[in-house]
């Protein structure tokens, strides 16, 4: 087990999706962000502000970017989804991850 | 919105009931620890270890600790439940929780 220290986090959840996706918000002396989430089994669509680094730690997944094909995302795997855009995800299987908005 | 600060948090997601309820640990300067959680709706029992303070930050729930009443608990109230006990929450709406563990 892996841990953030010397953080902030915000006690409400983050919830999406009637709660099938849910997260964290946590805060960093840096003035970054990144959100730890859960996605339940379904088909799911997000649009991105800043730029994202999605790091899956545990799950079976696929991602399709904007103009990509699908493809397979493993724990232990990251994706980048570009600022201003959307990806879409169908989740196989429960899956945590580590959302970190890029500056 | 409000935050937990200085505190550090565990990565990987506590995750129970095939996914159902999850949640993350903050681990706080003194040495103690609470988690936030999410609910899903159903029916769970939980056991515990230390005594338990349940805040329910957003949801709709109904709580039976031994030897008692089930009764209603709204967004915004709390309860205890005791060490080495256990407590069962029929969920209706989806909740958000913080737990803390105390001494």
């Amino acid at each position: 087990m892996s841990q953030f220290t010397n953080v902030a986090i915000t006690k409400e959840a983050n919830i999406y999706f009637d709660g099938n996706v849910t997260s964290r918000s946590v805060h960093f002396a840096d003035g970054t962000k990144k959100t730890l989430g859960i996605m339940l089994p379904g088909d799911y669509e997000f649009n991105t502000g800043a730029k994202e680094l999605m790091e899956i730690l545990s799950g079976d997944l696929e991602i399709q970017l904007v103009g990509e094909e699908w493809r397979k995302i493993s724990a232990g795997e990251s994706f980048e989804v570009p600022a201003n855009s959307s990806f879409k995800l169908k989740i196989y299987k429960i899956t945590d991850y580590c959302c970190s908005f890029l500056g």
